[in-house]
């Protein structure tokens, strides 16, 4: 339950503490350090004051911080030695569902960036699909050891903005979440097409495409929620695969069988994890057509 | 090597039957019986004529057509027991490469065929995709006697059209082939996308896409020739997929990483062998629209 | 200053009265008869009170508030002889400002319809363009007495209700109003276009076009109102004019000149004044779509 | 009638001069000058040659060729007293019909310019629609007389071009035409739209529009010709309409009345008048969309 940042800005300060001490994984010390410049008036200004908290610590605990972090589907995660929110993060991506081969390649890639750069491959997994994240795993690892130190600290800051805003209210939100969304415009009959099914898949490979989410679309041609929201939206090429033929058919018209547009799927990349992709179908049974809406 | 009807028109009979006696699988007959209605104006009135005999002729003989047909990837045809003809065609619909449990699919799906309508299966595979071969072979298993006689017959003229028109040239042809094309119209520059990669696959199930096409844009937005063309389009869901990504890349065009459009699938099915299907892309990096052209 | 429903419930009867005496021209009666069933849980609950009295009342009463309704653009229109709402609704209509050719047309059509049907034409003009008013008085010069009468109490009712509309707030409002609205996507940069200038005209005839509404996209591509709303669209045929080339010229990009396109015109009939006309424009320098949208 | 260049190239001296000697207007020693080359391979060739000798001559038969022609809608004009091809070229581009007002304006521009710059104002009329060729008008006054002498030389060989064009036929044609174009296609039908009348007309201001040409849609949705053909497409703003509800009518589809999309314009610049403006409409009764095709 995510307390109102009011309620933060009056607690005792053990028990701000204890509240957001997590935020920054084993280190207690930044929420310890912000705990004095209460009251903030916005979670804005709060993440700000622990940012500015972490870059003025030394180098012993700046470090510290970036050691401290589990490796991605490594050793100490698959079995249970770490933090629950590194627990919960890596399990949203399916980093605790790998088979033994794909365990094997992240053990070898965290083995090598280690080696390479003295600190664990430190990645916000919440904003990758699995495609990306072992690309970037492999592109990181051929990069410096000074950029990967800032790119390592860059991250430490995206996870500890998404675990801040899961667990505060208030004013002035951190932007952490970004939406797909859809809607679905019969131009044969100039209205929202209702009932039509549509599924989100995530496209891991050329091979294998794992579900998202389904949802029917309502008497506004939209699904009642986003395809994903709340959340960012991973880094990932997705496709958004509508029962178009189905809608049709319903309404009577005479298809050729099997009709020239049945399943139609657009297929699109995110690279923006807190952007809006609102992606619509605009559609008769010879003819579609989508684009990047608002 | 086709011959021209002019040529055909005045052949020895003799020759002539040589030359058309494989139009009807096992039933030079046929030829002999248009022989001397000779010289024939176009190659449909020929066609009509082959078509005639066969309708005049008694039923022993009709009832022989059909069952000299051989089986779809049958015993005879495995070992080569049958017509070249039949062979060539079995083997481009893919009926020469089946994997083990699919030639028993057909074994089970032939002998309760036969069993059931005391003639072998009958289709003209040429106008059929995979999946749509084995679901008319079950849907037809459920049908009467007297329909799946009509069907059979009618399948056989189809055959046969298609054999004659890759043996004679002239006035008239008959109307066998189909054809998918494509064009991409860049709406940026509003240009045709030159160098465009475009790959033709043919969706047989959920988890399995046959290549069946490559190709690139011409300066005209179009690929120099057609992705299917001169033979039916099989029956199929076909999905076309464009390296659109590449295109704006090598425009200078400043994407996003991973692009909102990459690969752009476009999905259709087609339903009328001896149709023609211009599907083009006409896109943005932000948005595209696809319909059945002309 | 329209009055909450809950305050009407409960207003004294004359007060109750004077508040929507005028709903019904020159016929309090209607008010006066519906006081008593107070309180009404719904405007349209009070509506339907005031329908059921007219349909309830006797003939003369019925024939009288026909008669009692002014004649479009007529003598007493012209002299101010006539409610103030019907003075107001037929300046609205721009019949406060034609040239004596028009007003002597309307004069020729009202003594026609009248000599013809023995009531004035009724019209709720709110809800017609120009052209659509003199097509729809024509039309109706041709009908049957017994079918105008039918459709004048039904002008009667639907003048009555945008009336009440105006006079009343609460649950349950009536449904007197529609949209026209816009906004424009560039799809080149897959966003919302801002900050295009918008025109919205009536087109009257080939040769007449009257403007109706100005407007410039705000951030999302919207215009901050719609361009009609809060009253019924007039049924006419409208265009949208959006200066497009002026938009990509301010970001830079290289047109020829004359832009291929630059004033884009989007020309459609709105026949549903209580409807919803969302009209969007999606656009490149080279191309653009529209739909009827949502 | 045009003759072959073939035709041209063997031609005793004198003739081929009476054949060509009015590409440059009151200037014969262009094509004596070239008489002896022959034979060209090729009309541009031939062309290069004619242009060759005008860049070859000395500086008082260059300014000749400029003086020599005759000013827009002049006095010479006017009666009669200029050149038979400037006589059709003035008069198709609509200056042999303007008002005494805009008599009065070409006077002032012609005598302006010829006062500031010591030549008739050329410029190659078939390139430009009325108001382009007004505005090109009003714009060149500003420029300096050495830019000027350059641009009214490039236009004499623009003319000249032109009338080669039309008087040569064979190999290596000169590029001097254009064309527009269109076609439309029915995405509910999922086929070409025939039967559909369109019209072209010229947007010469906000309230003038000229028409420019009518035809109906063939089988293929196109029309029999292009709307314009054969010639450059002067430089205008033009818009096509297109009687898109009453092909939806036809195929009786259930319409509002108004229809939402009755007539449809499309409106475009054209700044290339020799290139190919293919402006197609691809429609619903609720949708449509167009682009620069090719």
């Amino acid at each position: 339950m995510p307390l109102p940042l009011s309620t933060l800005n009056t607690l005792p300060p053990a028990d701000f503490v204890a509240a957001l001490g997590a935020v920054f994984e084993h280190a207690p010390w930044v929420a310890q350090g912000v705990a004095e410049g209460r009251p903030y008036p916005t979670v804005e200004a709060l993440f700000a004051a622990m940012r500015a908290t972490v870059e003025g610590a030394g180098e012993e605990r700046r470090l510290a911080l970036l050691v401290g972090h589990p490796e991605l589907a490594g050793r100490a995660a698959r079995s249970g030695r770490i933090a629950p929110d590194s627990i919960a993060e890596q399990a949203a991506a399916g980093l605790d569902r790998l088979s033994e081969a794909e365990y094997a390649q992240f053990e070898r890639l965290n083995t090598d960036y280690r080696a390479r750069f003295g600190i664990p491959f430190i990645l916000c997994v919440k904003r990758h699909g699995r495609a990306s994240l072992l690309a970037t795993f492999e592109r990181r690892l051929g990069s410096t050891p000074e950029a990967e130190r800032r790119v390592a600290e860059a991250e430490v800051m995206r996870i500890a903005a998404i675990r801040l805003d899961a667990l505060v209210t208030g004013e002035g939100p951190l932007r952490t979440t970004g939406r797909i969304s859809t809607h679905v415009l019969d131009t044969v009959a100039g209205r929202p097409a209702a009932g039509v099914a549509v599924e989100l898949v995530e496209i891991v490979s050329a091979t294998e495409a794992v579900p998202v989410a389904r949802a029917v679309t309502n008497a506004d041609g939209r699904t009642d929620a986003p395809l994903i929201g709340g959340r960012p939206v991973p880094m990932a090429t997705y496709e958004l695969r509508f029962a178009l033929g189905d809608h049709f058919r319903r309404l009577g018209l005479d298809l050729p069988e099997p009709p020239f547009l049945d399943i139609v799927p657009l297929r699109f990349g995110v690279g923006e994890p807190e952007g809006h992709y609102h992606v619509p179908l605009v559609a008769t049974p010879w003819s579609y057509q989508t684009y990047r809406g608002s």
